[in-house]
């Protein structure tokens, strides 16, 4: 396994080469927080009787911390933040800056429904450890929420965070994409960093690359399944549910793709797609944790409404990893 | 206009004639709360700078209860509830509860993500009086939310509800329909009496009145475009937006239903699919609130992310009353 | 059961009671064709090596023509027209024609996806005798399917159809509605008698009756799960496929509708929701055929790719028959 | 420019080294057809009357032949093959043969709706030198079009086709996507000998890739659009709409591809997006006909109902070309 330092210059090597971006975002005047790399989204540990489980957060963060990961995304979908009081995400935030290794990023979740409690959000998450806020589009009211409407939105946020904001589009839980329109003229604000695009969609990631070239905004991938392709059009990095079960794996397919080994990465790639299907799309958070039992970390319950597999859905959950010769 | 006592009759009619169930659920033993009739969704007003106006909800409350509305609905959809704390959101119920006329329902909004915070928020809501919790289905995991995921969520906030329990389907904000069957299901508990179904497939609904016939389970319209056409299929009442600024008539087209005068009532209904439209789906809670404050309630500013229309669109908004001539 | 002459007039009363229209199309200057009525969609039959079957066709037709229907839809969805050359659809209709009773409609479709093959089509049909022709959607270019296309089309083909024309909207086949303001400008043409709505919407549907009162337009509901619902907001009939096997029911259900006996229309509707779907979205033209061997008539098999029913599916079907007596 | 020989060689490099595939198709025994590479998709000029102009057809054709492509494809989705009759289809086949060059493939679309007409239109293709078959999915009853029933399709007319087969899916157009297991039970078909996917999802296109590995089936991405992720993750070629203007910067992404110059391929994938959306989803054939002008072929008219573009329309046509460098 390669040390930090390593993946360190591996980024830059991406920076100077492969990417439109020369150097790094973090240490000059002017530039953005460089955001680069995978992170796991982390689940938010449960037990029985549903009360978040601190310890068991705790040493999932130490087995995390291993690998060569950027950094962690706490309450993004998959962290059951909708199912969280706002005390409790405040400190799910907490305890993960305590567990985790100090050079990594902690990004949080902050997204509400309403532009004030957001702001209000981004604000203590901030206080509690948070390196940048990553805020997804509200959608209750998706039928309202026009390019100018979200602009609106995450402008105020951006401008009252103390911290970086990343745009969060996720339409398999939202139904709806935040527009490329909204996207490009949101990157020109010195506050906004980048983007987790969770949709799939890599003609759309390709455009926001080539679109907002000038503004050092960052694109990630949020999933595993269309890593390698994201990279290939311009990302520079990812979020990915399945760094939570595969950890090494998901960040050699990095490795693969910064050091230009394609046809590796391409291998790697096809082994990881119904794998990580299954713990996202498929079975959800559910399958996630369940997936995460096997592998040697805390999964357990989720808070109700989400429930259990039945024990069809996890043999075909274990087949998914089986078959593909991870189990 | 008519009395209460006369519009009593007119559903006691309804009940006994057009409807497939005889008599009222209110008074006799083992029967679900009658909950037939019409009810406006109340929004939520706020003063300029974005604070609950609960002067201006009273005001609108006195204004309201000159009509034969059965009772008022409180944190639909129409409520912005999504953006509102859970202080404010009770703090609402109670004042609307004060304010409204003793005679009438107030139903109450109390859905939230989790099964443990409904549960919580619905008992809340009974304590500051509500008479039922309308309770929308959970939608951020919609991938997740099977028939059997739901009723474990619907069954679960019946058992511990102090009060009766509406179901709400509205696909058109969360992405989901309540699935018939778990309808179906759910139908026989006892402290669940009824629907209210928003998506406006009126084969769905008789198929409901259809297949609930033998639970005492009530049908609610979730909009004023479809009226008519659900109580044609058994429908027993609507909560209709629109009843915000032209609650005379939608309270009309109900007397109409309801003594079979079908061709009036059909004249009426067409003249009120346009501005329905409006200031649902074509132009959202900002329509219905600039409605408002043509009508001479107070409907002032949405809270953020929802926008002001834009002129072009309150001009077309305008034209959708006037051109049926309600302006 | 009433004869003719009765039925007639029911929908001379409908004319001149809960429509808006006042008389008949038919007779006067400048009156619209009047197509009024229960249409059921004929199937086409086939033999075992999927060769058109004319005289199980017209067999089929004879027991048809005992019912008070206004006539006869060939190659409708349900007549697998795209899978029909084009000497078979003109064959079929030709021999419809000979085979049905005189004094009823025989409404063909004769939708193709270009204009000029539609015209052509629609001369064709007039040739071997169609009143009048329904209309589909072209949609393979659905994408720029605009209002402005879909009139210039519609507008083209009624100039130069020697019979009237009917639109015809299907989303589920096409995956397009016709728009609202397409229909009501087409409304204006002379030749444009109305529209066969299969979307299912019936607050569309009201403000197409609202919106198209002084043209002479007439509505007809596409399917019998929602026909009770259409007539109350302003349609005159409907195209059930339902009316291949439940014939008598679907026109009693007219019946109940047009004498204003709402109280066991809506009985009546209940008990064919289901069926209705079974035959329609459920299992498609291989459960109507599967049906109307139940019933009696010759369904037999589909042209492929359409595939017959599992033994699974089978028994699903006939559960929604006997479970609201039909079987 | 480089030579047909050496890009040969550099689809064999691409065979040896990235792909999975080892040597080329066509000739082993056993072997597939080998496929790779890019093809336009071929536009039907017609005249102001709207009848085929099969001299510009050729016209079209010989300037096209200069660049190295793999082949044309004829009567995909741009060749408005739906408006075409079954003579015009054989003819603008036959036409195109004779036009182009002749060590360069020709695929040609033969989909119909039904099984039957799909088979014996394959066959008459092949007659009039169509080198392999691109079939697309049958829609207009998608509700049916099962796995079961495509698989039993498409068996079925690879059975009977002299040629090969390439599957063609086009959700865009048709409303589905064959589904992956039956992507991967049909690949097992001697006859069949990849798939055109347009859908543009390149976790699916992996995943396809993935689980044929064994059967020498192949990928071609159906839009310049995800061209450089398509072959990131397996696909061996494109048809792509925008070759038909931009001939020679598809062939130069294809070759940076296979060359592995990622860097250089990211950013002229970049500069390809905008175009591409213009010519196919964003303004359709209208779009890409009026570009083909621009660029000294001739587009000409579409056959009714596709419009012609609007000023406003052809405004932005021309921005998405002129801002991105190419005109």
């Amino acid at each position: 396994m390669l040390g930090r330092g390593v993946w360190s210059s591996l980024r830059q090597g991406l920076s100077r080469g492969l990417s439109r971006k020369v150097g790094g975002w973090a240490s000059g005047e002017g530039r953005k927080m460089d955001i680069a790399g995978i992170y796991p989204p982390v689940t938010t540990p449960f037990t029985a009787i549903a009360e978040v489980d601190y310890g068991k957060l705790e040493e999932n963060l130490h087995k995390l911390g291993s690998f060569p990961f950027r950094g962690f995304v706490v309450q993004g979908s998959n962290g059951e933040f909708p199912f969280l009081t706002s005390i409790e995400r405040l400190e799910v935030v907490s305890r993960v800056r305590q567990a985790m290794p100090k050079d990594k990023l902690l990004l949080a979740g902050s997204g509400c429904e309403s532009t004030q409690a957001t702001v209000e959000m981004t604000v203590s998450m901030a206080q509690v450890g948070a390196d940048a806020a990553i805020v997804v589009t509200p959608c209750f009211y998706r039928g309202r929420m026009s390019s100018a409407a979200l602009i609106h939105h995450y402008t105020k946020v951006a401008d009252l965070s103390p911290i970086p904001v990343v745009l969060y589009s996720v339409p398999a839980n939202t139904g709806l994409d935040l527009p490329v329109d909204a996207v490009v003229t949101l990157s020109q604000h010195p506050n906004i960093v980048g983007i987790k695009d969770s949709g799939g969609d890599v003609t759309r990631m390709g455009l926001i690359v080539h679109k907002t070239g000038r503004q050092d905004f960052q694109v990630l991938a949020g999933s595993a399944g269309f890593l390698l392709a994201s990279y290939a059009v311009g990302a520079v990095g990812g979020v990915c549910a399945l760094a939570n079960v595969l950890g090494a794996q998901v960040c050699q397919l990095e490795r693969l793709c910064l050091t230009g080994q394609w046809e590796d990465a391409q291998k790697l790639q096809h082994r990881l797609i119904e794998p990580n299907t299954a713990v996202t799309r498929r079975f959800g958070i559910p399958g996630l944790k369940k997936t995460m039992d096997w592998f040697g970390y805390y999964g357990g319950p989720c808070r109700a409404p989400l429930q259990e597999l039945s024990p069809t859905d996890e043999e075909a959950l274990r087949m998914d990893f089986t078959s593909n010769g991870w189990l």
